[in-house]
Parts: structure tokens; C-alpha cells; sequence
């Protein structure tokens, strides 16, 4: 296949996946139907579907992509600050705001989750990522003694994620979110090390 | 009205409550039909709806009353040994867990606070008394000397309390619980009174 033809199909592959991935953020799996997944994109059906074989398929990717993305902020800044980013900018703020691309994203993942247990299978391997990403921030961390020493990485990881499933769960119910900067701040502090321990 | 059907009355609506607890957890609020809720709880749906008006203001009635119990548990013990009785008996292991329980109807409570407006205004101050419950067990701790005094009681009220969303909605998704009692042990400690803090 020619260098400028994949070019081409990958560039329509980001259109159909950054289109979609509002659409499915403001109207859930369930209402992103495909007349507004064309109306998202810009992009008749059979194009869009020329590049992801269903529906599910192109949610997969979608959420894949979004678990890409929450990693590598992990890596450079830790699970913690993609938590931040998620409070600074919570769904329906902006379109164009990485957390509320996240949360939209992430909020329909845990639903299915919950709901669909083919599903749940699919998704067990690419949720993998984003744990290995936090795991390795925090070996680098503790390498660098910034991490408290006394309890397992795997603890501490364990420990990081189910707060962002709270902090997810909390923004999808429409809590006030006032108190969860200085919640971040505890949370933070509790994984570091100090003097004392 | 006599003291002896007052009694009676009072008995009835612990049957249905006790009942209809385990039908919605196994069910969910629209699997709970009324069919299945008269099979649950031993009582014509005339009986039923004699003592409530209608299955939201039973499903309401019933999420009050767990409030209530957990609010207990917090002022004696705390909002962690809550969640440590959540990950004793995970849903569905046991109709008789108070955590099974509980943890049926905050899922539910969840799901609707995400998907109804009108719910979530209702649901507004029956919640209130578990965040009460939670913030005067901490200053309870705090005049005992065995809480963090550089944090702010409100802060740590909605650290727990986003713990705990976290909580559910991960043994919602069915994910692995290995960890989580090494990780309620670094929420413990995060929220107590350190040497050298």
C-alpha cells in the first residue's frame, strides 16, 4: 500500500475516533446513534464503518486510545495529576478539554463494566496499560525516594485507582466538586515519603 | 390508634423493607417488578403498596434506612470499617451480609443518582446524614488526639467518602478485591495523627 494512501487512512481514523469520542461523551453508548456519530464525524455511515467494523468496535478503539493517552500523562506526571486534570476540567465543559474527553469516556467504560460482561472481557486486557503506566511511575518514584517505602507498589497503585474510580464516579453523579483539589492534595501526600516514617 | 397495630404496622413495613432490600440489589430498581417483590418479601402487592405509595418511594424508604445503619456504624467505628465490611461480603455472597446489602442499594442509589434528575434531588438529603455521621466521628477522633490536625475535617470527610464511591463502583465492575484491605489501611493511617507530622 502506498506511504500517502496510509497517511490518508490514518488521519480519517483520528476524524471518525475524535468526532465519535464527543458524540459518545455527551450522548452515552446507548444514544450515539449512528445518524449522530455522522452528524459528530462529519462522515457518512459507510465511511465511518469502513474503518471500524460496529459500533462497539469503534467504542473499543475509542476508549483504547483514551487509555493511550491517560497513560502517557501518567508516565510523565502520575496518576494523581491525571486526576487533577479531570477535576479542572469536568464533561461538558469543553469539548476539547482532555478531561472531559476522559471522563465521558471512562464513565461509559465503568457503566458497561457493570452491564455487559462480554464486554468486561474485552476490556480486561487494555485496562492493563494504564495500571502498568501508575505501577512504573511509582517504581520511578520510589527509585528517586520520593515514595514512601513501607507499603507495596501494587498496594499503592490499587490504592491510586480506585480513588479515580471515586473521583469519576463522584463527577458523573453531579457532586459538588469543591472540596476534591485539597482531597487530591491528601491523597498525593499519603503515597510520598516523610520524614518520620 | 391502638398500640398493638402500631406494632403490627411497624412489623409489616420491616418485612417488605427486609424483603425488597435483596430483590433490588439481585434485580436492580427496574429488574425489582412487582411480582418479584411480592415472591420477595412474602406479601400481596396490595399489602405492599398499602404501606408504600409506590416502588420509588420504597426503593427511597429502603436507601434511607441503610443511611441510617451506616451513619451507625460510622458514629461507632468509622467510614473505613464500612468499607471493610463492604469488602467482607461482596454483593451476593450472602442475603444476610449487612455489606451485600449495602451494597445493593448505594448501586442502585449510584446508577439513578447518574441517570435521574428528579431522584437526585430527593436522594440530596438523605445523604446528608451520612456525610453528618462521618464528620462527627473525625472531630470525634480529632479532640482524641488520633487524627491528622493539618487537614481540614471537611477535607478529610470527602476523602473518605470518595474512597468509598471508589469502592463500590470497583466491586460494581466485579474487579479484583485482593488488594483493596491493604489499601483501606493506607486510607486509615493517611487520615491518623502521625509522629514528626
Amino acid at each position: 500500500m502506498p506511504r500517502v494512501s496510509q497517511d490518508h487512512l490514518d488521519a480519517r481514523r483520528r476524524q471518525i475516533l475524535d468526532g465519535s469520542r464527543t458524540c459518545f461523551a455527551r450522548h452515552g453508548y446507548e444514544g450515539a446513534t449512528v445518524r449522530r456519530l455522522e452528524d459528530a464525524t462529519g462522515l457518512s455511515r459507510g465511511a465511518i464503518f469502513h474503518h471500524f467494523k460496529d459500533k462497539e468496535s469503534l467504542f473499543l478503539a475509542l476508549a483504547e486510545d483514551d487509555a493511550e493517552r491517560m497513560a502517557d500523562v501518567v508516565a510523565e506526571q502520575g496518576l494523581v495529576q491525571v486526576m487533577r486534570d479531570l477535576l479542572a476540567e469536568p464533561a461538558g465543559d469543553s469539548a476539547h478539554a482532555p478531561g472531559a474527553d476522559w471522563l465521558g469516556t471512562r464513565l461509559e467504560v465503568s457503566r458497561r463494566l457493570r452491564t455487559d460482561r462480554d464486554f468486561r472481557e474485552r476490556w480486561a486486557k487494555r485496562s492493563e496499560q494504564l495500571t502498568a503506566a501508575t505501577r512504573a511511575r511509582l517504581q520511578w518514584q520510589r527509585d528517586s525516594g520520593n515514595l514512601r517505602d513501607d507499603v507495596d507498589i501494587d498496594v499503592l497503585t490499587a490504592y491510586l485507582e480506585l480513588v479515580l474510580e471515586g473521583l469519576v464516579s463522584h463527577l458523573a453523579m453531579g457532586l459538588p466538586a469543591d472540596d476534591l483539589g485539597a482531597v487530591l492534595d491528601v491523597v498525593e501526600e499519603s503515597v510520598r515519603r516523610h520524614r518520620g516514617r
